[in-house]
């Protein structure tokens, strides 16, 4: 409940300035194996930095979120996305863990039901929004809608669109559909923000091997994730377009090196500790009246006799 | 299963005729008192003719209703709104009970509870939405999000919005917001159609009268109608906007005259079957290879020998 708790002035203009390589300005035209490095480390000199930063970073993350809980005015949906072995999964580990899980949901979405399927695409991501005061997390998110549909339109087939919604142009609606949808939730109070976790295809070979080679790491392998690799160049362009389109205003991209474990975590934690200072929440304040209210009652409290 | 069940073309232009005058063309500017007649009956003689037309009319929709659900590529939504008494229920009553329960989906929207509240104001909507094949009835739906929370301010507070979500400009927000979602899902198949019952304040008068003389009727009473009625004039311009506002190609309004409650019926079929005849569904094409493999599935049930 420490004041000092929070960021200072100074503290917030260094997390904006070390975020800022990574956002997608609105309207930039992305070209992702051009424009961002997965090994980019700023000016990290190594792991055992970041992990001192995070730690810290975390403690007052906790804060933040403590006031968020407290306010119930907004609410935060971070959407993560990445190819296979990216480390979303980790990401959310080490950066979440030190919040308090009654205000985290996070929602994974693998692959849609029968019911999920025969209702509009957006459907069952809006059934696991954030409430205010809330952090939701989206592991994997609206966006598989315009990158593993649109890679394998196969998917597409199964959502038994009709023919006017299946029409050329349908990512561009689709991509507008879903600026609309966060302008709306970003109004009311919900602020999206969105990071991809960026691998390299060297990176990812070596996390496939050792997810083969290592016994423990096994059950996080299976051969479609190689399928999927074959299909690298489609999810590039895919990403590509996708970050184009709906990096907005109100709803930034950020990319996210993700080569080095490490310092996607401190890049993902960083992007969120930016997110909660911009709607720097606020303890309810309590009124006059009701401060006379709690005095009476402490007296009322005390001068009953010990049990 | 008869082919001769659909309206043929010279009836559907019939029930499009028939509709039109209660239709709210796109950016017309409404004013609900002078603009639509509580009493107007068209060309009906009285509730006979009435009756027996819909009884018909019922039978044909059953089997729009049928190809809609085999076809499952479109879904219908209909929103009803009415003041109290305006004959929402009765009217769900009427028109719905020849379709068949497994495809339809009634939701009634009461008091919000303490999640929903919590939540961005269409998530509890979002939730209740049709899926592919099915009709979804709103009893009263997000509309009440600008009419009752319009209405009555202290709905807003309890929204906890945050204070750029209050400015000035809010309803116009929400009107821009709802017309967003539902060409959203109307681009997805979603075919959205908007009926509102339109009473007037002496006809409303009789039926609370005769809520509290019949005994049968004393639960359909509270004393919160009759405040409601207070707020009558505060509720024309509300209707009046959003009808303004809100009525798109997409998803237009209809403006039903409610005072008789049997002409208030056949307009809500006559709208249900437009909106049917314009989805036209059809039965899914059986391919030439499923069709020979029934063949051979008969000839295997044939040759059992019977039990």
């Amino acid at each position: 409940m420490d004041e000092d708790l929070r960021f200072d002035g100074a503290r917030a203009a260094q997390i904006a300035e070390f975020i800022e390589p990574l956002r997608v300005a609105p309207g930039r035209r992305v070209r992702l194996a051009e424009d961002f490095d997965p090994r980019y480390k700023a000016d990290f000199l190594g792991k055992k930095d970041g992990e001192a930063l995070l730690r810290t970073g975390i403690g007052v993350l906790a804060e933040y979120q403590r006031r968020l809980a407290a306010q119930e005015t907004y609410g935060v949906l971070v959407c993560l996305q990445a190819l296979d072995a990216g480390g979303k999964d980790g990401t959310i580990r080490h950066v979440m863990s030190g919040l308090n899980p009654q205000g985290v949901r996070v929602s994974s979405f693998k692959v849609p039901s029968a019911e999920e399927l025969a209702h509009d695409y957006l459907w069952r991501y809006a059934q696991r929004l954030p409430g205010r005061g809330e952090i939701g997390i989206f592991n994997r998110s609206h966006y598989e809608e315009v990158l593993v549909v649109r890679v394998h339109p196969d998917n597409l087939d199964r959502q038994k669109l009709p023919p006017s919604a299946r029409r050329e142009g349908v990512w561009e609606r689709r991509y507008r559909e879903i600026n609309d949808w966060e302008r709306y939730l970003s109004d009311n109070g919900f602020k999206v923000v969105k990071m991809f976790l960026n691998l390299s295809k060297e990176e990812q070979r070596k996390r496939f091997l050792k997810r083969i080679d290592v016994p423990e790491r096994n059950w996080k392998f299976s051969a479609a994730d190689v399928r999927e690799r074959g299909f690298w160049d489609d999810y590039q362009r895919a990403f590509s377009e996708m970050l184009s389109a709906t990096s907005t205003a109100w709803a930034p991209w950020y990319v996210i090196p993700a080569d080095r474990k490490w310092f996607a975590r401190i890049c993902a934690g960083a992007i969120l500790a930016h997110t909660l200072i911009g709607i720097d929440p606020a303890y309810p304040e309590v009124g006059d009246e009701a401060r006379r209210d709690l005095a009476e009652i402490k007296k009322v409290l005390e001068a009953e006799a010990p049990l």
